[in-house]
């Protein structure tokens, strides 16, 4: 993977481990069988073997870390979150959706494949988030595995990541203000990302008014992640986003972009960062990585 | 529901009271929301309240009453697997699966609603069944509830049902034989058939090794359900069965009918219910309700 490249070397490091580690994973629960749903475990592999940042499992190792958790347990959970990414990204790159030909770099799966096998792709590999995550090789405790998987379904239904794609749906033919704007986005995208944290620290065993700095932190990262991509959108170059960019434009929609413009967008960004960054103070060096990774989060170029 | 008026009364009444508790649980998880999510969550209530049989949430509580397990958490588990069923037809029926236009009598989801509506309706009560699946209401014991979750996510993945509909769809483009016929449908229909089973044994805290019986009659009562929709595919009333019919033949299908005949495909499905029911002997009396459920398979029509 690239991403490394541009990246000091403990988080370039510590993405390339987590790549490598995640596309192990999902080799391995994906072997493609000798029979007619060949073409389906072939679409699923093309879509979560090989490609994506894995943004998502790097915060939720990362986290896991300041815990001492078992790095393959917090692997198995990071591809489970991964999965739910992954199937979101399928299903939102159909025609009836936001009707995309590229993603990573490659054609979207629908293009690779055909649509009927993209919905089921996305269907599988949302089945196959909440069938990892009850493996005794992602935690040996039932408590652990159950509240992970109620961490990750409700992170990514209706009250969601599902629930903000809707917001974004409507939001085609309703002008938003900056309340309702962030409001979809720590559904939409904010709402993985802290479930990401979130299962981190449950896998550490962190019980929930132990985990206040934590979602302070997963809060302030999952806004400005979202901000640098809609800065993105508007100033990102397409060959190295790997998909079409200028599309909140196109669609009509109120972005942080519109809303503030591009320099009060930046700084804000910038500022949540920050934040971010100190809500972690308490854990002092050991928390560097995710302090990395918050930095990292607005100044990719991808 | 007149589901309830040609069946004796036994059957009948538990039909009639499982749709109403359905209904209720279903409600009750889906208020819908004083912003833009609204119409994802009218969708979701369109597909899961007040339409379909509930022959899966049956089959669970009807399972899980042979073990004396509560009827609240037994139906939570059930409103799970008709979760499960409802996402699968909601993305079944869009243009790119099976393009159907009618489903349990009324409009299907795209068309009340629109596809992209329908993409996420799906993935949001999928992700539902999982989120009802961890609530506590569903199993104090956190070890039930992470078994549930084990169970439905392999039954509805793919190796469960996504599985068997992609071996449907390469049906369309290449002729199976029984043996293939047979498979395809054991993952379609049969897995989350099964699985209604399984989580009530799980519920009933029954050891795998305990489940002999019960996953004997699943299996004879999964190949008799499809079989008898094959029949009614053939001969069924449209308006009875709330949906076109005739679909298989149009699309070239391999079927137990066209590879069976009527009469042989009939008798076989009649053959498999006699021999569910003996799998239950060892419950005696109990077990009148699964029994019941068996023949209700076969005769109904729709």
């Amino acid at each position: 993977m690239s991403v490394a490249t541009a990246m000091p070397s403990l988080l370039g490091q510590a993405f390339e481990q987590v790549q490598s580690e995640v596309d192990s994973v999902f080799d391995a629960f994906l072997p493609v069988p000798d029979d007619t749903r060949a073409r389906l475990i072939e679409a699923m592999r093309y879509a979560v073997i090989g490609g994506g940042k894995r943004v998502r499992p790097l915060l939720l190792v990362a986290t896991a870390e300041l815990f001492g958790v078992n790095r393959n347990a917090a692997i198995n959970a990071g591809c489970a979150v991964e999965a739910i990414h992954a199937y979101s990204l399928i299903h939102d790159d159909l025609p009836c959706m936001d009707d995309d030909e590229m993603r990573h770099g490659k054609p979207t799966l629908h293009k690779a494949f055909d649509e009927a096998t993209a919905v089921l792709a996305g269907d599988s590999l949302h089945a196959l988030a909440f069938d990892i995550l009850t493996q005794p090789d992602t935690s040996t405790d039932p408590f652990v595995r159950a509240e992970l998987v109620a961490t990750l379904a409700r992170a990514s239904g209706h009250d969601g990541m599902a629930g903000g794609q809707m917001m974004d749906i409507v939001s085609e033919e309703q002008s938003y203000d900056l309340r309702q704007v962030t409001r979809l986005q720590q559904l939409k995208t904010g709402a993985l990302l802290a479930a990401s944290v979130e299962m981190g620290a449950v896998l550490g065993r962190v019980a929930p008014e132990g985990r206040t700095h934590l979602r302070a932190y997963a809060r302030d990262i999952g806004l400005a992640f979202q901000i640098a991509d809609d800065l993105l959108d508007v100033e990102g170059d397409e060959t190295l986003a790997g998909k079409a960019l200028r599309k909140d434009e196109e669609q009509g929609k109120q972005t942080f972009v519109t809303l503030m413009g591009v320099e009060q967008a930046r700084a804000q960004a910038t500022m949540l960062v920050e934040q971010a960054g100190d809500h972690l103070a308490t854990y002092g060096d050991d928390a560097r990585l995710l302090v990395e990774l918050a930095h990292f989060i607005v100044k990719r170029d991808h």
